[in-house]
């Protein structure tokens, strides 16, 4: 079901060769853990176009890798991406590619030091082959979604009047913990009342009060993998503005999902959404885009936005979270993280939608 | 006490005048974060030579920055840093500096893109200013090391045969978010008997038993401020041969932490402790630097390491952990967070370093 990640990086390989490139030094940390498997804070892989790759790290990580990756050869060396250069120039790899989305102008100054190669960007390779899941990444993700979905459904009778923002955020957190997450998968936003007006909010010591709508984004950490929802409840019998736009940001969600087919424009997946905010006059107040990819990390590649590129694929996992802030009264969001499937998708967060009155 | 934001832009502007800059676009997140206040996932500054600095972020942010912020220009972009770097064409900048270790090389080329501007590197102006804190910093250090001391304090009755690595760093985890902390300083460290040969194990599932040593690193984040402290224990009546190696770290560092003076290299620093590790034969198990800076990121300037250039500055907090590893057997490391002091280290982890035996 799963793919090694000697296949992955076999892929890779061709990726590089097609490129017209000897090598890839690939330095993002989060692709040298997907295709390695070690998740370590400094590492960089040199994947030929043929033949076997290397691994670079330090030696607080090298027995970590001899465990991990025991079929790669590892060199430890705290300058791990120069002495993988050093390394590309010593196999005769001269075109060496490169990470320039991560690469930075004074690593790449260091990097271009090294006599006998020529530095290349290649694009983005690895997140391109990342942005399909295999179906045992699939799994993992499906169980990060299930506890989340479990954690919301165990917290959510200690969301009430007179509980903080912080407190209902740690709550969730430690509901995910204790039900098998590794950690949450980013920092839990709460934001109740005019906070939710805020996308981004901090959560803090507001308590939640009747009249509030309370906006939880919050996700699991499982195998890797990160799951991301947004629900947002009514503190209280709601009025009648706030139901007219959760009911909006339900139906342009709904559209959304329904629009992320394989083949279809990022573009087109966000405007299915946006166009529904739009036609009710609240276009303005959806200020992000619609969604985006998750994986091993909680962004990664596809976006939707009405400025972005690229069309979806079979078997990629994102999110669609519209959302509709007013400043000083509040705001909505709901989000799913869902598979993008041939035969239609494949919901990972299943919590119900319906707004709860608590 | 503390020092505005205005007055340490005020500061950096002068370092770009100092380097013939018209202005320098800021992009490291944490140093705008330390420039402006903004805790936000994108944003960028940019700090003209003379005058006020303008602030860009996204829609996401737009309402945060005009509270956090509210004496600030904020231009409200997606693409900040390409939104400054015209800005800074428009206002005359044309030579406008950037943080070369931070802007990759893709986002170079886009911003090389923009007329009338000459991109020149500055070096990390930044990070500078921001070594050395101001009391009302080292207060807030001061606090989030404090709620480290009094997790580990809490959470010591539970560190016992039988519990998980895991369920040991959940704990102390917790302990210190109850105690204040606004989240972990970082995924904390529990490695136990042979994982403690690993400098950075991930805990998992192993039980602790009679005859561990037991390494924990771990620490608070409050106000924004990282503490780091690393305490090891043994499980039941330690063997000679782990007095012994614990005996050796603790002099080691108590060796680092006295040389720790304003003035001192941190290459002296770094040897006053390897070399008491290596006298008595264990040099090539100390794998890793001694020390490094503590603020609002846990690992940030100055480095202490053989191969680090740089002095000890008067108020700089860092952090003295030496380690030794030993494969299959098992390892100690013991780390305070300090303030270096002209009259003497100012220690802000207290616990204790005698080696409990639990």
């Amino acid at each position: 079901m799963g793919e090694t990640h000697e296949a992955r990086r076999s892929r890779l390989g061709a990726l590089v060769a097609e490129r017209d490139a000897g090598a890839l030094l690939v330095t993002r940390l989060v692709n040298v853990r997907y295709l390695t498997g070690l998740d370590s804070s400094r590492a960089a892989l040199l994947v030929p176009a043929d033949g076997p790759a290397v691994l670079a790290t330090d030696g607080r990580y090298a027995g970590m890798a001899a465990r991990v990756c025991p079929e790669l050869e590892v060199v430890v060396d705290r300058q791990v991406a120069a002495a993988l250069a050093a390394r590309a120039a010593a196999d005769g790899h001269r075109r060496l590619g490169f990470e320039a989305h991560d690469v930075t102008v004074e690593l790449h100054a260091e990097l271009a030091r090294q006599a006998d190669i020529e530095l290349t960007p290649l694009g983005r390779p690895v997140e391109e082959l990342r942005q399909v899941k295999d179906e045992e990444e699939i799994a993992l993700l499906r169980e990060a979604c299930a506890i989340t979905d479990r954690a919301f459904e165990a917290v959510l009778p200690r969301i009430r009047a007179g509980v903080t923002e912080r407190a209902v955020a740690i709550a969730l957190e430690r509901a995910m913990v204790d039900l098998g997450a590794e950690a949450p998968a980013f920092a839990s936003i709460v934001a109740s009342g005019p906070n939710g007006a805020v996308p981004h909010h901090h959560p803090g010591g507001r308590e939640l009060q009747p009249g509030d709508l309370v906006t939880m984004d919050f996700g699991a950490r499982y195998g890797g993998y990160h799951a991301d929802m947004t629900r947002t409840v009514a503190i209280g019998e709601p009025a009648g503005w706030q139901r007219d736009v959760y009911d909006l940001v339900r139906r342009a969600q709904a559209a959304g999902i329904a629009a992320a087919v394989p083949g279809a424009g990022t573009k087109d997946v966000d405007a299915a959404a946006r166009d529904v905010i739009a036609a009710a006059g609240h276009g303005d107040a959806f200020v992000h885009g619609l969604g985006h990819g998750v994986g091993l990390e909680i962004h990664e590649a596809p976006l939707m936005g009405y400025d972005k590129t690229g069309k979806l694929m079979d078997r990629v996992p994102i999110t669609a979270e519209p959302g509709i802030y007013l400043t000083g009264r509040g705001g909505v969001r709901i989000e799913d993280t869902f598979v993008v499937r041939a035969d239609g998708p494949e919901l990972l967060t299943t919590t119900t939608k319906d707004l709860l009155v608590l």
